[in-house]
Formats: C-alpha cells, sequence, structure tokens
C-alpha cells in the first residue's frame, strides 16, 4: 500500500481506513426505492444481526446520519415518558446519553465512575434495587474516550435479574468484541457503519428485541428519529421510509461481506489485538506509556500520556506525522493530557511497524 | 454512456443519476477532524451559500442525514416552545412538516390547497391578519409530490409585512430554481445534498439567517438536530459536532464545483427545462397526460396520469423500462393514481430521448 500526506491511514475511531474495495461499492447509484436497492437493505439488516447473533430475537433498524444519531433514536424510541434511564458513565459518551435524555424530557440519572475504571455490576446492583422506578440502563460497551472495555456479560446479568431493559452502546465493538444477542439480555444494540465494521461514516443501526420495537409505537416525540416507524418501514415494503444515503449503505453491505470473508468478529478481533500489541510495544520502546491498565484496555483505540519530555507537544507530533502520512487523534480525557491512536480499520502490523517508523523520525524532528 | 439494467439512468427526485467525478470523490478516506477535512467543510459551507446569494446575511449549516432531518431539525432549533408555526399544504411534504411540528409539541396549523394548485398569498395574508401568534410560516418551494412550484417571491414579501419568519423547503429547487437571500428576505432555506445539486444523499442543510441562529440558542429538544449547537461546532474549530459523512461531503463538494463549472443555477435551470420539454413533448407523442397545468409545473419532475388504455399498468411499466436501465418513481399523489419522471440529476436531452424509445418499446411490450 502506498501511503502520502495526501492519502493518509487514519488511526482514529472512525472515521478510519476502509478497504478499496469498499469504497469502489459507491462508484454507482441506485434507486432507493429499486428492487435492488430493497434486496440490497435485506441483505445488510440480515447481516447486521448475524454479525451478533440476533436473529432469532432481534430486529435490525439502520438509520440514516451518525452515530450519535442512533444513539437519540433509541432514546427517543424505547423510553416511554413515564420511564427512566439510568446511564453507567465512564467516559464523554456515556456522558453524552445523559444529555440526550435529559434534553428529550426524559428522567435519567447517572452512576459515574472515574475515566481509567470499568463500570462496576456490584454498585448498579444496589442502585438498581434502591431505585424500582428505573426502567432502562444504558452502558458504553467500549469507551472511546479511553479505549476502556466495560464488562457486557455481568452489567447485563444484573439487569437482567432485576427485570429491567439493556441499552447497550456498542459503537466502537460491534464486529469486533463478542456480543451474543442469544445467550446475553440486551434490549437494543446500537452502532455505526464506520467503526470496526469498516464501513464509511454516514448510518447508523439498532438491533433491538422483536417485544421491545413493537410495544415503542407512539414514543418517540421525533419523526425523524421513530425506529418503531422506521422498522415498520421496512417491513411493510423492504423500503426506507426517508432517503437513504446509498452509496454508503453499499459500502457497508460491501464491508460486510469483508468481513465475513475475514472469519467475522473473532478473526477481526485478533487482527486488532494484533494491531494493538504491535503499537503499545513499540510506544513503550520509544517512552510513551497508555493511559489504562491492560486489564482495562480493549484493542480498539489506545489512549497516550503525552511524552514526558520538554521537546514534545501534541500539534506538532500531529503535524510531523500527518507529514508521513498517518493521522492520530487528539485526546477526549477530561483530567489528563493524552492522545489517542486507533488500532481498527483496514489496517494490519505492516501498518503499525510502518508507523512506529514514522513516530521515531517525528520525535527525531521535534528534538532537532 | 452506456446503460444497462445493472447501472440505470435514474429518473427520480433523489437519489438521482450523479456525475462519475462526483462519485469517484469518495474513493478516499478522510480523517474528519483532519485541516483537509475542515477545509473542505470551509469550501462547502461557503458554496452552499454562494449558490442562494447568503454570503453576507445568512449562514451555512450542513447536518448529517436525510432531507428529513433537516427539515425537522429546523422546526425543533428556531421554534420556541411558545411559538406557532403555519404551514402552507398542498403535497405530502408540507404534510409532513405539520407533522413534525405536531410529534415535537409545537402549535402548529395548516393553510391547505389541492394538490394540483399552488399556494395564494393572499389567503396567507388573511391568515397571517387573523392570527398574530403565527411566529413562523413554512413554504414547500417545489412540491415533489408533484412537481408543483410554489410562488416564493409573493408568499416572502406577505410573511415579511406581517413580520413573521419564513422557513423554506427548497428541497428539490436549490441550486436550480431562483432563490436570491439578498433579496428575497428568507429565514431559514432547507435543502439536501442528492436533487439539484446532484450530490449523493446522506447530507441536509440549512441556510439560516445570522441573526436567526444566534437568536435559537437552547430551543431544540433533540442534541442530534440541535442547528444552534451544530452552527457553533464549525464556528469553533471548522469541524463538525459529530462523525460526518466524509465520503458524502467530498462529493458535494465536487457537484458544487461542477455546478459552478456549468454557469450556476441559471444554467442547471436551462438544461432541466429542457429535459423536462423533451420529455413532456414525447410523452404527449405518446398518449400521456401531465397532471399538472403547464403555469404551476416546475421542470424538476413530472406527474403523468396513467395511460388510458386498457393494457396499461404501472408495475409492469416500471419492470419493462427497469430492464431497458431507466428507473423511473411510483405516484405520491392522494387522490388521483400517477407516476412520476425526474428530470433533474446529471442527464441530459439525449437521455430522455433514449427513454422515449425505452418508453415506445415497453408499451409495445404491454400491449402485446
Amino acid at each position: 500500500m502506498t501511503r502520502s500526506p495526501e492519502d493518509p491511514i487514519l488511526l482514529t475511531p472512525g472515521p478510519l481506513t476502509t478497504a478499496i474495495e469498499t469504497r469502489r461499492a459507491m462508484l454507482r447509484d441506485w434507486g432507493s426505492r429499486d428492487r435492488a436497492f430493497i434486496a440490497m437493505t435485506a441483505e445488510l439488516r440480515q447481516r447486521l444481526l448475524d454479525v451478533a447473533h440476533g436473529g432469532t430475537s432481534h430486529v435490525a433498524i439502520p438509520l440514516q446520519g451518525s452515530g450519535t444519531f442512533i444513539v437519540e433514536a433509541a432514546i427517543a424510541t424505547l423510553l416511554r415518558p413515564a420511564d427512566k434511564l439510568l446511564v453507567l458513565v465512564n467516559g464523554a459518551y456515556g456522558e453524552r446519553m445523559v444529555e440526550i435524555a435529559r434534553r428529550l424530557g426524559r428522567s435519567v440519572e447517572a452512576l459515574r465512575w472515574p475515566e481509567d475504571r470499568p463500570v462496576d455490576p456490584a454498585k448498579l446492583d444496589r442502585a438498581l434495587a434502591a431505585d424500582p422506578k428505573i426502567t432502562h440502563i444504558a452502558l458504553v460497551h467500549c469507551e472511546t474516550t479511553s479505549g476502556l472495555l466495560n464488562p457486557l456479560e455481568p452489567v447485563a446479568e444484573v439487569v437482567a435479574d432485576h427485570g429491567r431493559a439493556l441499552i447497550l452502546d456498542a459503537m466502537s465493538s460491534f464486529g469486533v468484541l463478542p456480543i451474543d444477542l442469544s445467550t446475553t439480555k440486551v434490549a437494543a444494540v446500537l452502532a455505526s457503519s464506520n467503526k470496526g465494521l469498516e464501513g464509511v461514516p454516514g448510518l447508523g443501526f439498532a438491533l433491538v428485541e422483536r417485544a421491545t420495537i413493537v410495544a415503542a409505537k407512539g414514543n418517540s416525540p421525533s419523526l425523524s428519529f421513530d425506529l418503531h416507524d422506521q422498522w415498520r418501514g421496512f417491513e411493510g415494503n423492504g423500503q426506507w421510509r426517508f432517503t437513504p444515503p446509498v452509496q454508503v449503505v453499499a459500502a457497508l453491505v460491501e464491508a460486510l461481506r469483508l468481513l465475513e470473508a475475514e472469519g467475522g468478529a473473532p478473526a477481526r478481533l485478533r487482527r486488532y489485538q494484533d494491531n494493538f500489541d504491535t503499537l503499545a510495544e513499540g510506544m513503550a520502546r520509544l517512552g510513551f506509556h497508555l493511559f489504562l491498565d491492560p486489564e482495562e484496555q480493549a484493542p480498539i483505540i489506545a489512549t497516550f500520556h503525552p511524552l514526558d519530555d520538554p521537546h514534545f507537544a501534541f500539534d506538532r507530533f500531529y503535524t510531523a506525522l500527518a507529514a508521513r502520512g498517518f493521522l492520530i487523534y487528539p485526546g477526549k480525557l477530561t483530567k489528563a493530557e493524552s492522545f489517542r491512536i486507533g488500532c481498527i480499520g483496514a489496517l494490519g502490523r505492516a501498518d503499525f511497524e510502518a508507523l512506529l517508523v514514522a513516530v521515531e523520525e517525528a520525535l527525531g524532528e521535534l528534538r532537532r
């Protein structure tokens, strides 16, 4: 693969580097109400369910827009006005769910942990025992803020034990980390086209329990974000209610075929783990420290402390890497200075080895 | 140009046939927070303003998603809870605005006309005189339901005379029919990437008066649809608040460059008018009648009555044309059976002459 500042590798949490086959799938036009596109939409919805083994229990509801849109749509659609949401927060994406619910006028509370600590199911258990008014619990599977992995199965078990409903933001974990809807009780899984699935941005989707979406009729104050109506549209005539981003859909279907060809989520996780390990070891050699303890770290995105060196400044480091064809990502932690390097996308070990050479060169430039 | 059932011409109101240069602009990846993409976003926003001569008075606020999303975002953001919207309705898109406002809990009323009659400014004048509580008026410039053109300037004048604010849904007219924000008073113009601008679907945008968007802080019950916050994001660091569909943005910027190269909206209107005239004359020869009177007809989309022939059935007609590489569009009228043929997209007279040959062949097939 050629690398140049004009066609850089994206080491970002999405949009990320996609396969050229995925981008080439966007080279044609589709009539959004034509049979060919209806068939493509059906393939999309089936493949999304298959990734999480949700075919018998859940329905797939893709939605136009960014990941935040599908999160808002799920909250708007699944909570009735009298319901109450508890968000488990240890990063910016958890906080965003609190804000979304608050703005929509839904009753919402947060349980908070530091940005380097996973959600604690025992604390959740006590909170649910203490407040029977909580109907829904929201969890961010992998917090892109830090790269931290939250414990999905133990949280799902506590939520199920209390007879409440779990909304899982799987934005950066879907298609990579294990999510098995046939064994883990989740009312709705939310994710987007442009992270672990390695599609281009422009689509989110929800996998919702069939009984849950049936019961959600009339809840949403938003026409655009009404996932019940969106689902009924697909079930009715196979079409999208409102104009879909046809090329983005085509790219995601191609990306899902590539995921299957690679060996599914387990194979993708192995590749990302290898990317992460290559990166972490190389960066350690160059003096960089990871923000998270290894046991909390998902191999999705790595957060590093700035180098303890008076010559190091993130802006100059970014620019020096960009000039070498590598785009990294600023930090998003509230309390500590940091930067991030994504391990996801159509990238392998050789790309990270090339990155490490570029990092070493960039550091030399900064120290000159 | 080659035409095949696998790569058809879209004669639809969008998604439509785009130029291959526009689709090729999607062949690379962009980091959404990188300088190259920030520059592309700035070019997009400037070009959108330039199309409507809004550079000194308005700001451009692109938003992820379909055209309906930007309509909902504008209603959610521009109306305060105590405001009242009057929608001028003569088709499905006007009705949709009523439903959006009603769902959001905003006070809303409709003035209605038949689907083949334009909005009457005198009736609007009387309605505004009678109800001082109406703060905003919504008009659909070209009703895609029928292809009807509503009288923008006279309506804008009445609204301005009463000191109210006009929200213009210019979804299928923007970039084609004259909209001059330096002479016509419009608080917000709404449109999308995939109609007259000939981009691919996945983006809407609002051109909003600067004072109007400044005053709209805190109105929106939706985080995703808060156009004030979206605008502040662009003004702050040039970036999108939430992940943008980077390839769709790149395609739209390329499409806007092609629009300029063609000679802007006046040149595009001439081409579409020629497409429409070629279509209308040819279809008349084959026995088809237009739904609208010529003086109400915009050269954007043509609605035809079904052929008065016992052999004619829309489904079979559609299939016969699709087999020849032409996708047309079903009707959306509430009272009359109809079908539609779009005149917009990267198409010229030769494409419509080829279509007419295919229509004649298809009719022969139906009568066989």
